[in-house]
């Protein structure tokens, strides 16, 4: 687990460098909007979808820095769904990532504009990689597309669809696991299937890459969860208790927190296994899936 | 003029069919997001956007089918700027194309969501343009790349920063020029340019396109604004008036209604002028022109 930790905050770092490059100067005019974007993305994020691009392309390439582009679009299209989610009119929530959420400290308008111009810029950094990948221009837009689906109206998007349609509502396990599925699992499987995609491995290795990803997302959604009961706000950087106070369905609420812990040691195990056909080269995403159960933000 | 008028309708016909056909079902889950997308993208919109696209496309091949899935996803984001536009944040808008804004009908929080599952659409679309242009895939990159530029932060998005920046302020001639160009200009240039792009037009004629759309970009906008002082409000399907309520700066405050129509007639002129090398050819795309001059909504 040192090496693995050791090996996140390296990541962390680099990614962080990139995403500082690669966004507009904050100077830049119109300046409110570049300082905007700087404040929600730079805020100190997890970065585990760019990591998780990055190490999947290493499982099949020695140099995974062409694929920096594209995980920086990646991590700007999760920022993206974090500044509207946060909005009054969603989730109405005051911190996020150890500061005032986006719209506190830039106001509502600018919020939705920065939402905006993230998943824009995403999208534009997206249509640029014949840069890092010059004559793989038919697999990217493959890619793209796939990519743009999954945070869509039947992935990332639905997700936040439902959940508002369940705010102060019963529901029932199956319907809260197709929530997270679209909300965060089409995403984390997008990512892994990107340089899948672009590279052009082979369906059983997308399929393992995929089912890991799906199984990966459930421990991180339901160890969310958990967190939010009994996690530790210094340490989250936003209040928890929030799926309280907003009556919101949770696995420790339905299924109470020893089963919640069990069901996500359980898919960790199966995102796991999902990585036998790489082998020991795959000794990280393996450590990172046990990484998110002792997550403590 | 007849003729002008003749065609227009043809073409708002063949691409409300098309718009209605790409976008997702009314009844597929969640059902609600799939409504609220088609009930602010088929309000009957002027679909200049689209019309622009197809008609620089016919300047050179004469099946432009191929470019309906492009001409749609460009009308796609002019949908969604609007229904982030009209929110209670920013121009907070009650009525838009003849009916009530998106918010009004759908919610806030929706709203929101229905304008990102646009623009992630809209992408979407254009990724999936190879199955159209085969063996164009870098040609379709290079446009998407351009046409997100313009919808960015020094584009459409900026225009909105500057617009919701300047609400109750005093702005002179060359402040309200810069967010008319970034508001509505860039889409305009970059719509007829996209189509340029993919078929690999001269430099020169591209040049030609990009001036051409630019002037009707500035004729466009301040009849825009002269109709919200005379318009007929049921015309135009939205209150006039709004910008003298809600302070903003237009060209009839600045420099009063004649010269306003005078600028907007000089406009057209240069527009019409670019499109000289084009010859006879350009006989729409001049006639649309004048016609934005004379339009009533």
């Amino acid at each position: 687990m040192q090496e693995i930790r050791a090996r996140l905050q390296q990541w962390v770092g680099e990614i962080n460098r990139c995403l500082e490059e690669l966004l507009p100067d904050p100077d830049t005019p119109p300046a409110v909007i570049h300082q905007s974007m700087r404040y929600s993305v730079l805020a100190g994020g997890k970065r585990l979808r760019p990591i998780l691009m990055l190490e999947t392309a290493g499982l099949f390439v020695a140099d995974v820095r062409p694929f920096y582009r594209a995980a920086c679009a990646v991590e700007l299209i999760h920022t993206y769904s974090l500044v509207h989610d946060d909005l009054p009119a969603m989730d109405d929530d005051d911190y996020r990532r150890g500061r005032l959420t986006n719209h506190k400290v830039f106001g509502e308008g600018m919020a939705v504009l920065t939402g905006d111009a993230l998943l824009t810029m995403a999208f534009e950094q997206l249509a640029r990689l014949p840069a890092d990948f010059p004559g793989r221009e038919e697999r990217i837009l493959e890619a793209i597309s796939e990519l743009a689906q999954a945070i869509g109206t039947r992935g990332m998007i639905g997700g936040q669809v439902l959940d508002l349609q369940a705010q102060g509502k019963d529901l029932q396990l199956p319907a809260l696991r197709q929530i997270h599925q679209w909300k965060t699992g089409c995403l984390f499987q997008a990512t892994v299937r990107f340089p899948a995609i672009l590279l052009e491995v082979s369906e059983e290795e997308k399929a393992a890459l995929t089912s890991y990803a799906y199984h990966f997302g459930i421990a991180f959604q339901i160890v969310d969860d958990i967190l939010d009961v009994i996690g530790d706000e210094a340490k989250l950087g936003k209040r928890t208790g929030s799926d309280q106070r907003q009556r919101k369905a949770t696995y420790p609420a339905l299924v109470g927190l020893e089963e919640a812990r069990r069901l996500a040691a359980a898919a960790v195990e199966q995102a796991v296994e999902a990585l036998t056909i790489f082998g020991d080269r795959a000794w990280f995403l393996a450590g990172l899936a046990h990484f998110i159960l002792e997550r403590e933000h």
